[in-house]
């Protein structure tokens, strides 16, 4: 009974021929780096993406070779992000915070064949790329115009407006046969060695994709003006760019400028009805909310690490929108959950539905979670008390890293992404995070969350910030170290902040020992990066 | 780069233990022929899936065996809905209009193994059985208890709930492993011939599950409260089941009773959020809409055949809600396209509005539309006036019938499913459907719109309804037979009719002859049928 029904590739073709056919009305707007925006409609999109289909040819692009990208949101980082996996080849988009030996590294990993730059950006990449063995073209996208800086005499260098007006047009349809194509790729660092790249196939993007249509969600329509600050360098923005095209969203691209007040004039001035964001940059936007008209948002979409809930409770009572939690991470397209309220939480208190929409909540549809202990793999009860390993299946998660690297370690054996983080399941499958499994303290058997210890550490007045490790302990496993920033001006001694946490958290979580840091480092995405702290505390003599 | 994401098959089972996990607490209400509802949980008919699944392995259904339903829309008829997928097996939902020759041929066809009849519709059942050379089970739901019929001395008959009560629920996951296995099927009523099947594989029902999802559509969440009139024995009643138990829907299910009061007191009593019918429900409904608070109501979805404009304006006038008109067939699963208005019809007047309203407008995402000449094959453009007949792809549009019947007549040589309707796209893409192919009346070279005609036809006070179809004619190839029934009460001349219709349409369009007929002969699901007035009038002598 096989073959009754046709069988259609789920690939990005059918996106780009959607947008081409029915949304040519609605309108990508580009801020640049001087500050001005530039309008453009899909249907105009739409003949560059056929134009940019022919260079890839003309530089002699491999059938599947790898595009690098190095760019900001932009209509023309939206060019390549649909001619490049239409015309079979992966987009490979570079992340602009990586450390230039890192850069290196996963351009050569991947094997980049040609890197699109935009000339803005140039003077963080070109130092290095007499180290990128693989790629043979840089072409320069210029943002900047005549007063940008000065193009290397170089063969590489080409010019993407000059290759694109050359370039002969791909005329009728994209066709990409086989859905497990790969489409994307986007490396992600882990807590420990090289970052390591995940592929996202034509048929896991298209399915996420049309996970950001869904009422129960973000509910992309023909009517939203989508601004992702998030950047398209990290996850594929969160799906958005594909979901808009799909939807027919017009979409508000921000450009280098992440200032609050460059973004909030882009919101209001455009209309925008959805952003998305991290947490970092809604707690910059908060404090002016309340200086722009944006009665035009309906969504303000906040993931990449947890949602504070004192953020999420501003923003309500600014705009009187909270921040919608997206919880995933590269490995799961990003999108895996969302916390959503439901039915069981409208006869709660405006107070407890604010803590219902500070947890993860439950999965998207087609995606599965669970939560195991770290150790032995037992999958654990959603009783809001036990805490597991956030386990995730479905077919925008990922089954192992590009190149196998890392070996099975991340995955179980039954193909489900352990993600490492850990977290708590209520009845209503709700998943709350406590804590990453690498960040967790083991001491005497019982497990110490770090992230718990860390907002209490951080509830100090005179503390900054705060990051906890653990130490290696001969009699305990492991005990933990706090590593603090003291703000600006004040002074605070170890032995005062032990005795303010003393009451506070159970005796036995009490730090072993403080430190005191300049700063706390930070990964190219902008979280704590516990991995350089544990290198600098190694060998560590804790106070017996 | 394969393999990298995983390989999660698109499945049922993903349906039923989503629904299972997160929704148990929704309700499915059904309305009983004794006038009174039943009310259970999704938890509480998760247990009798469960349950289900081990009776079908009692009854020694064959592994990909064919299960036949012969059901109204109630809770019962669901259980079977993801029990018998969910296992390998096959659903065949009946359709209870089917005259009996084809209620035999259709079970024959398809090797049903066993059939579900609910006992008030076993009388319609019991008498063709020993017709059945499949069936080895006939398993009474019991609807009516003790007044009920009664139950035939036959071995063939076992009860539903005797059956649940001893069975072995299932344990732990279900699994089917892969996408394109069958799930269920569903016989279509051809302009010519034997009814063919239509296969339904697990791919093609959940990525249409997912389109009821979408926010430019249905947008099904888990606070609708969703009342489908279109019955779960045609077209998965329009996918609306497995859409409600993704999104966490509530569901009120009307059994048998479809008198307009009786569906009017369970939309208002049970605050129902969105209802989906056919026209002739919706005129049923539309005098009365005023007596009822139907403030709850969000989305009325209409389809199965052209929407008249005056209906959805009546809807729009008495509850403020025009009809969302959906346009599909058995064929495409089978919502293909929804006739939403989009910002480029913001500007209209609300007028014109309910002219775009009463389109079948754009595709959804997934489905692409094109149309073509019903002769040369050659494609039409979209300008608005060019007519051809609407072909459709995507991964829920059939790529052929069952066991091959029919042959490939009905799809292109690129795969294409020819849907017969013949339209006209405009140029934002918005499909106007104009006539079936096969009702075309071809006149020297020319195209006559029989529904066009027939609607000019049925403007007259007198002409209570009309269908216009060809008869062979020497010169001019075919020319139009107007076969009208007249009011009750009236009377009427073809003379009369033909002055009516002189200055209404072209000369050349008016009908060569009129005949009065008792009734317009209807299909099995309610449409008019052609094939039996070509087949009454075939041979027929027009006046020279």
């Amino acid at each position: 009974m096989l073959g009754l029904m046709q069988d259609r590739p789920l690939t990005l073709p059918h996106v780009f021929h959607r947008a081409e056919q029915y949304f040519g009305h609605r309108e990508l707007v580009t801020a640049t780096p001087a500050g001005t925006t530039v309008t453009t409609t899909i249907a105009e999109w739409a003949v560059r993406v056929r134009r940019l289909a022919g260079v890839l040819d003309t530089l002699g692009v491999s059938a599947d070779g790898r595009v690098g990208t190095f760019c900001w949101n932009t209509a023309r980082h939206l060019e390549l992000y649909m001619a490049v996996p239409c015309t079979g080849r992966v987009l490979h988009t570079l992340n602009l915070r990586l450390f230039p030996d890192q850069l290196v590294y996963v351009a050569d990993h991947a094997e980049d064949e040609v890197v699109f730059v935009e000339r803005s950006l140039l003077g963080m990449f070109w130092p290095h790329v007499d180290r990128l063995s693989t790629v043979r073209h840089v072409v320069v996208i210029d943002d900047v115009g005549a007063g940008g800086p000065a193009l290397p005499d170089d063969p590489r260098i080409r010019d993407y407006e000059e290759l694109l007006a050359a370039a002969e047009p791909h005329a009728g349809r994209f066709v990409v046969d086989d859905e497990n194509t790969a489409a994307a790729m986007c490396y992600t660092s882990g807590t420990t060695g090289n970052p390591k790249g995940v592929v996202y196939s034509h048929r896991s993007t298209l399915l996420h994709s049309l996970a950001t249509l869904f009422a129960d969600g973000v509910g992309l329509t023909e009517r939203d003006v989508v601004l992702p600050v998030v950047p398209m360098f990290h996850a594929n923005a969160w799906g958005l760019p594909y979901g808009c095209l799909l939807a027919g969203s017009s979409m508000v691209l921000p450009g280098p400028n992440m200032a609050p007040d460059a973004l909030l004039s882009l919101m209001s001035t455009h209309r925008a009805t959805v952003a998305a964001g991290v947490p970092t940059i809604w707690m910059g936007l908060l404090p002016k909310l309340g200086e722009y008209d944006l009665s035009s948002l309906r969504t303000v979409l906040c993931g990449g690490s947890a949602v504070p809930r004192s953020l999420s409770e501003g923003f309500r009572a600014a705009i009187g929108l909270p921040l919608l939690q997206g919880w995933g991470m590269t490995e799961t397209s990003p999108v895996a959950s969302l916390g959503l309220l439901r039915t069981v939480h409208d006869d709660l208190s405006e107070d407890e539905q604010a803590d219902v929409r500070a947890m993860q909540g439950p999965p998207v549809p087609l995606v599965e979670l669970r939560i195991a202990d770290p150790t032995t793999g037992e999958e654990q009860p959603w009783d809001g008390v036990s805490t597991g390993e956030v386990q995730a299946a479905g077919p925008w998660i990922a089954a192992e890293y590009y190149r196998g690297e890392g070996g099975g370690a991340q995955f179980t054996d039954d193909g489900w992404l352990k993600t490492g983080d850990v977290a708590v399941v209520d009845r209503h499958g709700y998943t709350k995070l406590v804590d990453r499994t690498k960040d967790l303290v083991k001491s005497g058997g019982e497990w110490i969350s770090s992230v718990d210890l860390e907002n209490e550490i951080m509830a100090h007045p005179k503390v900054a910030e705060a990051a906890v490790i653990a130490i290696a302990h001969e009699k305990w496993v492991e005990r933990p170290l706090a590593c603090v920033v003291v703000e600006d001006g004040e002074s605070l001694t170890g032995e005062e902040l032990i005795e303010f946490l003393s009451g506070r958290v159970a005796k036995w979580w009490l730090p072993d020992a403080v430190e005191f840091i300049e700063e706390v480092p930070k990964t190219s995405v902008g979280k704590f990066s516990k991995k350089t702290l544990r290198e600098k505390f190694s060998g560590y003599a804790l106070p017996s």
